[in-house]
């Protein structure tokens, strides 16, 4: 297995994603977002670009049956029933539902993707679990950090080399790209410190700044379900019963942030 | 002082450059090379992005008072007298000359910078010097690597993230950008393996298969000139003259990779 990362959805752009597996990353807050909505039952995601075609969308499908979500600017949008907010994907809100979302980053990441053989999303909520189904594919890999408005974000580059850690482990990866071995090394240096990476961060500055300083203390969370959220073509779904963590709440936190 | 870091170019159109002091990285091999055309006593180095450019400008010049440099595909360009190999540009082949060069990344990322209130070009052959002048204008730095093709590339990043250490000794930035910590905390963790960066990152690779593996072991020497070309609104120049390093010998090889 081989492994690539692009650090921003851009960069992504330059790269052939034939074949390969790909693993879609924006921990503030779009992959953590869509990870809470699975964990709380919901039915699929469709990540689309623009707000007029989420409202579009909606407007099709059953009453009832989806709810509109995401952010511009890191607020919910006008006529919106849900924000970027994980906590706002309670079971309440979205269990038995389709969730149209957009956002800046993370759902452009997802459309820029979709040439892959196979995308998964993550963040740290379910990086082992995301780790795990990447390994049992023995596929080469591609991480596509969703960065912010086009830049290097450390939230990403965390959880991306703390993806790849946990695919190193088993010994299978023959060769990590510029971009991979530059996100091992920050993870490396930085593995056990997810919860000052996020709140240090460009972007965790400027959430804490929007009063989002509650989501950062979501999304720090390690391994706290084992929800992989697959594209199937026109939505991420679950293509498996998703199984309880072996002890997600040991696993919760950054003490849990295993090199 | 805040110091930024694009790990690309294309990452760099993203950032306004306005009011900020840019220096841009291309160690394999544009500014490696550009640097080592000022040091063999070339009079300016003019960046154009495309042969046909090059071509034009090269005869609006006087006779012999200009050469034709750079690379596609690694490769020197048809016509041209000099490639992108820095053991090209000696004092016989530049001195008292224009050099017009056109490279794939380095050029590009030179141009992208022109925005920028002052630009200079570094490479780790003269990545101190550069640091001092930074140091002594006293503005927010934003370090433009030029990458691979739209990739990072870790001999840009390590160069970078060099540079910034040199410009943290100094107790006078306040605060580094995610690129700025990334970069930093790479060179920080491969301190003293500037070669191995280079040989093993897959633009060394790709010159190496090139046969450009002597250009490898000339980029990847430390602090070798003091030269530091700005640009000045047309070309790169040498604004001052440059002082011989103190202890070049010995400041050169990856022993002199300093923390």
């Amino acid at each position: 297995m081989n492994i690539d990362l692009a650090v921003t959805w851009t960069e992504a752009q330059h790269v052939d994603l034939t074949g390969r597996a790909v693993v879609v990353i924006d921990v503030l807050r779009a992959t953590s977002t869509i990870v809470a909505a699975f964990h709380s039952g919901a039915r699929a995601v469709i990540p689309v670009d623009t707000v007029e075609a989420a409202r579009a969308m909606a407007s099709r499908l059953e009453r009832g049956s989806a709810v509109l979500g995401g952010e511009r600017e890191g607020l919910q949008i006008d006529g919106f029933q849900l924000g970027n907010s994980p906590l706002d994907y309670t079971p309440e809100a979205v269990a038995g539902k389709t969730v149209i979302l957009t956002t800046t980053n993370g759902t452009r990441a997802l459309l820029a993707a979709r040439k892959a053989d196979h995308v998964v999303a993550a963040s740290l909520a379910n990086v082992s679990a995301a780790a795990e189904r990447l390994h049992n594919r023995d596929q080469d890999v591609t991480v596509i950090c969703a960065g912010t408005e086009g830049r290097l974000s450390l939230d990403d580059l965390h959880c991306g080399g703390m993806l790849i850690s946990r695919l190193l482990e088993p010994g299978v990866v023959r060769e990590l790209s510029d971009g991979a071995r530059a996100a091992t090394e920050w993870f490396v240096s930085n593995a056990g410190n997810a919860e000052h990476v996020l709140r240090s961060c460009f972007h965790g500055q400027r959430l804490a700044a929007l009063g989002f300083a509650q989501d950062i203390a979501f999304c720090f969370q390690i391994d706290t379900t084992a929800v992989v959220p697959v594209w199937n073509g026109h939505a991420l779904v679950l293509d498996e019963v998703p199984r309880a963590p072996a002890s997600a709440q040991e696993a919760t936190g950054e003490g849990a942030d295993r090199v």
